[in-house]
């Protein structure tokens, strides 16, 4: 792979993505300004996310809000492959949909893939991946959605409300759909093969359009959805993508669940997490101070940058001063990196709190199985 | 596909199968005298379905007898896909698997694959194939089986408790071992291609192993089963085939649920019985009464012979005279068909009254998803 090739698949994230090629490739298109405007004229608001082109493309968002405005509801479903702890970077879709669900007050599903994670990964077990799944629904509840519209799906759990609705989507993809979709081989398990069909499953299950807020790496799987969704005399669901979140370790890749040193878990305590920013963040500074002095640093590069660019700091001005002074070299990158180590650590003061409340209320939120 | 040709597998049937070539294809074992003397020592009883050869195969069945003899347990496992109604060819293994079910005194698990059959049959719903499954298993029950002995598995339903042991299986088959067992391409649905591991999941519901009855053409899943179960440490299930039961209309295929002409179905009035096997049954007599008379019929083909050899007279002597009157040219076809005509009917008047009873007791029988 050269320096400027890159892959998005919803199981490998790799080199420095160019979002303006990757909206191309996939087909999707981008958040126009006529969007943007609308979305604040419903909601009255302008969320930094959006602005700030962290939520950057989309498929079929402007029918969703053209009908809403009509007065036709949607739901939202998102979800998290549960392969290890929550990190930081999950919370990014989650913010937003909460966001969402808030502003068109709408019920939100949630699916949690214990059964994905299972068959693409060799070394978990499903008892492994169910109770991953089972801690991010803590994280995912602690972010503070309305218990009374909101679902949590864990697969293997809600098998037997998704299997028949899978069942119909099963049944109009052939195994070269996979193969052109996800690359698939003949090697491929027979579990992942039949899987996408599972996570289409959340799409149908209410009589209502569906807005999907994800990262776009896994825009492919819906993509499979929306062609399959008119031969099941159902609607092509909506999305809106994120970008990837940089792994701490820097861009050419997402944070993974997997790897201790690219990723700050929601269950870190402060002191891990100043350590794990100072040793492993990934820089846009120069090599000694007085060159930084000099020459400034690159914030676009930036790990700890990006990180409050894409959800620490909420305040323009306060993030766009930061910018300029890491950029002219008046700030050095120590002190930058804790800038971000206060906000997250103060972010996770609560948000572990509030994950602690959230064992007491984790059965209000589980989808029935009838 | 020249006339010495056949074809078996689980989705189609074609051509006059030999089974001695077809044991040698399929890497089965025929069933050795030393086996039906040692299912005699333990039974104390010669099932003629055994002595005729009705069952004529198996793979690991020594293996499970011999353990047996040693004081361990065994369960057993047989299904059926619900395509259609129920017709008399579907209850030859079922009435087996009964009565080694008594003989044995263990448990047994009927799987109704709703599934299955919707993802194969593309004129049927899903709605479809579980009302059929449902109505399959009346008959089932009305053969008598031990309540509290027996459970039937309907996949839909019971999905929730079937999906986390597919799962396992599934991770260890991939596209390649379905195309090399089922011959599935590209173009083949990802419910079919998962759905192996489902039609798996029974042989490891309980903790012992399995002896599966079962028509020759559903060996292939669990050749594959085989393969999978030491990957998962679990025991290698044991089978024992029976022939395919012929289609009213004659040899070449097997009797089909959906083919009305082909099928005498368990719910057919007296009349209907009759109607369709004076119209359409294959017969192996003479042009007429004099040819008859002269040359004789051929009870090989003959299929209300080979009715009453498979399943309607179990009594060796009348069974070896009606042979050998119609051979003679003794006895013509429509006596022939006479007495399977009184014979079905007799059967189908009680197998009628125990189905009515059946719908009574269904629920115990469901298994239940905990």
């Amino acid at each position: 792979m050269s320096s400027d090739e890159f892959v998005v698949t919803p199981w490998n994230v790799e080199g420095d993505i160019d979002y303006d090629k990757l909206t191309k490739q996939f087909g999707t298109q981008k958040i126009s300004p006529e969007i943007l405007s609308k979305i604040k004229k419903i909601t009255g608001e302008d969320h930094f996310m959006l602005r700030r082109g962290i939520f950057f493309s989309h498929r079929d968002l402007n029918v969703i809000l053209d009908n809403f405005e009509k007065g036709k509801k949607f739901f939202l479903y998102t979800g998290r492959g549960p392969s290890g702890n929550t990190h930081i970077g999950h919370l990014v879709p989650w913010v937003f949909a909460k966001w969402l669900q808030e502003k068109f007050d709408v019920n939100i599903y949630f699916q949690l893939t214990d059964d994905e994670k299972f068959y693409t990964k060799s070394d978990l077990t499903l008892e492994d991946t169910s109770k991953f799944a089972l801690e991010n629904a803590l994280d995912f509840i602690a972010l503070g959605f309305n218990p009374e519209k909101t679902k949590i799906i864990i697969n293997t759990r809600n098998i037997r409300r998704l299997y028949p609705i899978a069942a119909q989507v099963a049944k109009k993809i052939n195994f070269s759909n996979t193969k052109a979709v996800f690359g698939f081989t003949n090697d491929t398990n027979v579990g992942m093969i039949f899987y996408t069909s599972l996570q289409s499953a959340p799409c149908f299950i209410e009589d209502l359009p569906v807005l999907i807020p994800l990262g776009v790496d896994q825009d492919p799987h819906f993509r499979i959805t929306r062609d399959v969704a008119p031969k099941i005399n159902k609607p092509k669901p909506a999305l809106i993508h994120n970008i990837m979140i940089p792994a701490l370790t820097g861009p050419g890749g997402k944070m993974s669940a997997s790897d201790e040193k690219s990723t700050i878990y929601t269950t870190d305590s402060p002191q891990v997490v100043k350590k794990k920013i100072n040793k492993y963040g990934f820089s846009g500074g120069q090599v000694d101070i007085e060159k930084h002095r000099e020459l400034g640093g690159n914030p676009d590069i930036d790990v700890s940058f990006q990180y409050l660019r894409i959800f620490f700091e909420q305040d323009d001005d306060k993030l766009k001063k930061i910018y300029e002074d890491y950029k002219s070299g008046k700030m050095l990158t120590g002190e930058l990196k804790a800038i971000l180590i206060e906000k997250i650590n103060s972010f996770l003061k609560i948000h572990q709190q509030k994950r602690e409340e959230a064992k007491k209320n984790l059965s209000k939120f589980l989808l029935s199985d009838e």
